[in-house]
């Protein structure tokens, strides 16, 4: 290997240590940190980007990227030349973007934050809206920096922060039947006589019960909890914290242990994502790739659809239920003696429509995400003003979900992401929904006996195909390659619509 | 204010945040790092060692320095001259090591540390001996190479270390009263006919309740619990982590919970010394003060004698346990229903000589620390031979404790600290206990009522005593100065001699 890439690779492996402590002092402050702390924790995490943004961005980072490019030796390996193209692609990134471009985001990112939170207790977005204005007229200056040559539009630079070499027209191209159909699934549920009991939701259970019984589960998947743990944070979260290291969050109520269960098990093919990648080498030490692309996952979306799978595809499936359920008594006493494995598989997997996103079920969740795909691309692109937001909003939660929007904080200002400034993000959450779907065809095919080992807890093999098929690879291949490349087509949603489809019929019995 | 001084006080701030950040790493480590994120995390540590060093050791803090100690301005403002003449001890202390050998101690002392681990396992010195010689060859250069002009011998360098401006002639003059009374003590107690029933002490308290009740007891000594917080760990310890958050920790027994109550409070004393000190300003954020010696600790000594004033004087005293026993019904339920508090007083002040350090009562304590002292004095000044530390530890314990050492394992090789080099810093822990005693005398003397307050709980005059007395001033005196300054008088034996016979008198009734 040249002396350039070793070095490089040596470098970014020093950054990736420091990016881990920054993750970890970011995860300590969501679990378990004192709330005095939380001034001087400002200031050590800005001292840490400070020097994390300086070392990525140093000009000898991109003096070696440029010997690795020039070096024709490099090109025969592939896996060196893939790692290079990816830290080309992030080094550009992080030096095309102004430093004060980026102070400002931030600042005023931070003041639109507060400004939301005020805006959305008190339901009144016209306090919010020039706060809104400012931060959309910033990420319109971002997006600029960031677009490629020839880009068909400016929204399309941000979706490549995320989900990188992915465009608005492509999203829209499977997007669009996706709508179509799912408003038309949602219909037929609502005109079907079915009433779906969800008592057993209900059943009271004690956290620590819960707690218990979510790492039971969390070891049946595959997830390592020598080289990770589950807390509790207000926010469910994963954060790969660095090599042997993923922490997982998820939070308890006394009711509705699903909630936690399946935030545990979304957590989980996350970590177990982060656990996959190349971090540790065959001894446990950090390895030579830790810190560089091919150790880093995909894309938002790739990620999104492992915590997808594990939770909607396995966990809200009947052979879920199967092993889960009499698993559950040894943690959960007679909490759910009375129930079966039937109505736990029906009130896992209702269809109704909500005004909330975060409390949306698997099908109708993408309606949810379809609508701030369209409003944010027309808001970036500069074809709708800032101001026509709730009026866009709550017509669109009419035609596509049936739902009359009583007010803004039930409407526009439940979600936080626009505030400081996250446009291009809320795309990746349904892209997760269609590759797992995608995923899952194509690993049903391959394990045809999986849905029968699921019903044993038995997991290990789906885990093993995830790890070798996807999580090994990590930045080597781009989202939609590593889609044709395992399923043989380009990403559709089919899939997806045919699972929900059948999940529909079997509940519902449309 | 001089620029120059500013400039200062703002880089050492920075590097407090650094440091701050390592202490967290460190933190997590003994308390939620998976064990298999050890080796990602000797690389983050090694890492953020490596940039604090450097940071520390940048020429341009001595240029500052140096123009600060030229400014005759700055010379008139006693605070900031203080500041400046400690940062001036800290950088020629951290620039006179060379690179290689600072490397060399911790790559043998690591090896030394694995052999002593083996060698103690299996009670063998000779396995360790060719280790210890090499450490100890290793901290004499150390001690070279931090001796001060005229110093009288070798062993002061690294005294110096953790109790600045004492000399072991210093620690001689008041160790060598102490140890004689302290001996004679003994033989008294071991003469008396009375036996102390510690039965109380072998209630069964499960850890949460424990636990619970220690943060109790956290929040009368005034520890702000929304400044810090308490954890589990194998080895007690408390870390300030940064500006309001200071981190304990503890272990719970099922038995013997004055254990984990003691080590608590123990931990607890440190804890309002580090939030005691000025690390943030009235509105809660990061003060100008924080990373410079006007808000850091004096020395060991210093934070030793508030944890042991709040562990021994306050914890093991009879008003503690007339608020405690009630208070703790609540927690420990019927456990120590049947006990009074004379009973608890008695069994928590035992006088028994014992074989193991960490084991031992408060006044024998003291006695293990100076056959340490007086061990590592002789090595590293060259007067004795590594070989010959069996047989010396051993007459020691003979003549001093009246003890037989069955065993290296229950000698001389019972405790961590040489295998890795550090020497000099026992004798800390009984500068602690001295010091306490006689800071504890005048704060009886200030506070008439305090004893009458412990007994309701009260003890926030207490805490308000040492945040305005010691605490506040960080590093602006040395620990002798405060002494002086606070009690009148130098540091002597008398006062823990006293209040070591007057316990003994009130349980053993000599």
């Amino acid at each position: 290997m040249s002396a350039a890439y070793t070095e490089l690779c040596d470098l970014l492996r020093q950054i990736g240590h420091l990016t881990s402590v920054a993750h970890l002092v970011g995860w300590d402050q969501e679990t378990y940190m004192p709330e005095r702390g939380s001034s001087a924790r400002s200031d050590q995490q800005a001292l840490l980007a400070g020097l994390i943004h300086e070392r990525r961005t140093h000009p000898h980072i991109g003096e070696l990227i440029a010997a690795c490019e020039a070096d024709p030796a490099l090109k025969s390996d592939p896996l060196a030349a893939a790692n290079v193209r990816e830290m080309r692609r992030d080094f550009d990134r992080e030096t095309k973007l102004p430093k004060d471009l980026v102070a400002e985001l931030a600042k005023v990112g931070s003041q639109a934050q507060e400004a939301w939170k005020k805006a959305r207790e008190k339901s009144d977005f016209k306090t919010f809206l020039p706060w809104l204005e400012k931060m959309i007229a910033l990420t319109r200056r971002k997006a600029e920096c960031l677009s490629k040559p020839g880009a068909a539009e400016p929204y399309d630079a941000l979706i490549d922060l995320y989900e990188p070499d992915t465009t608005a027209a492509q999203l829209e191209a499977v997007f669009t039947p996706l709508r179509a159909e799912l408003s038309k699934l949602i219909q037929e549920v609502r005109d079907s006589k079915v009433k779906i009991s969800t008592k057993c939701l209900q059943a009271q259970i004690p956290a620590p019960d819960q707690h218990a019984f979510g790492q039971v589960v969390l070891e049946a998947m595959g997830f390592d909890l020598k080289a990770g743990r589950l807390d509790t944070t207000t926010h469910p979260f994963c954060q790969g914290i660095g090599a042997g290291d993923v922490r997982l969050t998820t939070r308890y109520r006394d009711e509705k242990f699903t909630d936690a269960l399946y935030g545990t098990m979304h957590e989980g093919g996350h970590g177990i994502y982060e656990q996959g990648l190349p971090k540790l080498d065959k001894e446990g030490n950090t390895s030579k790739l830790f810190g560089t692309p091919l150790a880093d996952s995909v894309s938002l979306g790739i990620h999104e659809s492992q915590s997808r799978m594990w939770e909607n595809f396995v966990g809200r499936s009947k052979p879920f239920w199967k092993w889960a359920l009499p698993k559950s008594k040894k943690h959960f006493g007679k909490a759910l003696a009375k129930f079966d494995v039937k109505e736990l598989y029906a009130a896992t997997n209702t269809t109704i429509p909500t005004l909330i996103r975060v409390e949306a079920d698997e099908g109708t969740y993408n309606l949810h995400v379809m609508i701030r795909f369209e409003l944010e691309r027309a808001l970036i692109n500069g074809t709708m003003k800032v101001k026509d937001i709730p009026a866009e909003w709550n017509r669109r939660y009419s035609e596509y979900l049936g739902l009359e929007v009583p007010d803004d904080r039930r409407g526009c200002l439940q979600d936080v992401h626009w505030s400081f400034g996250l446009f291009g993000y809320f795309p990746t959450y349904t892209l997760g929904n269609l590759y797992a779907a995608q995923l899952w065809e194509k690993i049903n095919a391959d394990l045809p006996d999986l849905a029968k080992d699921i019903g044993k807890g038995k997991m290990h093999e789906l885990k093993a195909w995830l790890n070798a098929k996807i999580h090994a690879h990590g930045r080597r291949y781009s989202a939609s390659e590593l889609c044709q490349k395992i399923t043989g087509k380009p990403l559709s949603a089919d899939p997806l619509l045919r699972h929900l489809r059948k999940k529909a019929e079997q509940v519902y019995g449309i």
